[in-house]
């Protein structure tokens, strides 16, 4: 059976204006490949109404599951929960269960819940909600999409209290060799290789140092002998 | 007169895997950002022919400019040049000018320009060469479309040779306030303020340190004094 797939949504202005390089994407993508989720595409938008609804519909419809960051605080540009009830054509509001986590929370630390702060409890109908164990306000699973925060510390906590109710596949297994060659004396061995294990993903990623140009070649699969046995072979051709 | 807008589209399975972080995206959308260019939506694909091909004819039809990263080396996962061409409707093979370059470019390293490194040649028909001066195998345009390695000094050596072609807008100024109070604090003050200047973009990218919540505020926009004005309205409303 083939891993479940997924995308990711990475909602932010600061992230297309290159002020703030994004940290959840990557974070994300390393646990989805230990659980044996196959993460198939990302996209970043910016705080847009109209394109935070296109990429989750079209995302949502292609994926066993989409990831969201960003957008769920207090202030006028944190869209994210409203765009997520329009293309699911849910209804929304302050709902009472993130409502009275909010009150205890506010009350213990001595600040106001104010009106910007209840925003955070605006949760979709029929959503589910994920534990903020950092700050409280929640995130919430609507179908099948998880919405997080953008906050790296929060995000991450969210993706630890989602994935483990997720179904996982068999988790990806992968060795790297690291080649001083140039890709180009190495891709007809590669290609071969390739050919003779059609179920491993077998990449080339060059790098650069010093000027001297050599390349990581990944060997892929959930089949750890087979891991073995192509990057064995490829070691002995590579003469390595 | 709006700024032109532009995409991204991040190809290769290294950067889904979690194996390698992307580090084109940020350097690109901090480029574009200075020459007035607005990058409004980031895609990450795998090497997957199909992925490609449809991400390419989506962000082409939508934007005015599309830049790619990646999978136009030597090797049998080096499938970008394929897709881009068949996305376009154009015919692709070997072409005389990268051809000629190339074997320039070998025959002065001593290495054998071989079947794998001719592929880099493989240029589709109404492509204009992009410069290459790291490594000289060319990127290149076709259509609206920008093709560039994913190596990040490749990279950047090519936007340096596309983007002083391209018609930007007025640049994006702004400006940040850095405010050490939580953003259910400040987001009626925001939102007022967002109101007041609607031509202004004004975001709040909140953060954690050590258990304190602040928030960086950045106005942003094309005309300074509106900028300035709107900053300095900010930080003495909030008594900074």
């Amino acid at each position: 059976m083939p891993n479940p797939t997924a995308a990711m949504l990475v909602i932010g202005d600061e992230i297309l204006s290159g002020r703030t390089r994004d940290a959840n994407m990557h974070y994300l993508a390393q646990e989805l490949t230990k659980q044996g989720i196959d993460l198939k595409e990302v996209r970043m938008v910016s705080d847009d109404a109209t394109a935070i609804e296109q990429a989750v519909r079209a995302l949502s419809d292609r994926f066993d599951h989409v990831f969201t960051s960003g957008g769920i605080g207090p202030t006028h540009d944190d869209i994210t929960a409203d765009c997520i009830a329009r293309a699911f054509g849910a209804s929304i509001d302050v709902r009472a269960d993130a409502r009275a986590l909010l009150e205890r929370h506010y009350e213990n630390s001595g600040l106001e819940l104010n009106a910007a702060r209840l925003r955070m409890a605006r949760i979709p109908e029929g959503a589910t909600l994920i534990d903020n164990p950092v700050s409280t306000a929640p995130g919430f699973t609507l179908g099948n999409v998880h919405v997080m925060a953008g906050i790296p510390t929060i995000f991450q906590a969210m993706v630890a209290s989602v994935l483990p109710k997720l179904t996982g596949g068999d988790p990806l297994l992968s060795q790297t060799l690291r080649i001083n060659r140039g890709e180009g004396d190495i891709a007809s061995t590669l290609s071969a290789l390739a050919e003779d294990y059609p179920e491993l993903a077998i990449g080339s990623y060059p790098f650069q140092v010093n000027g001297v140009f050599g390349s990581n070649v990944v060997v892929r699969g959930t089949n750890g002998s087979q891991v073995d046995a192509a990057t064995t072979r490829l070691a002995k051709e590579l003469e390595l």
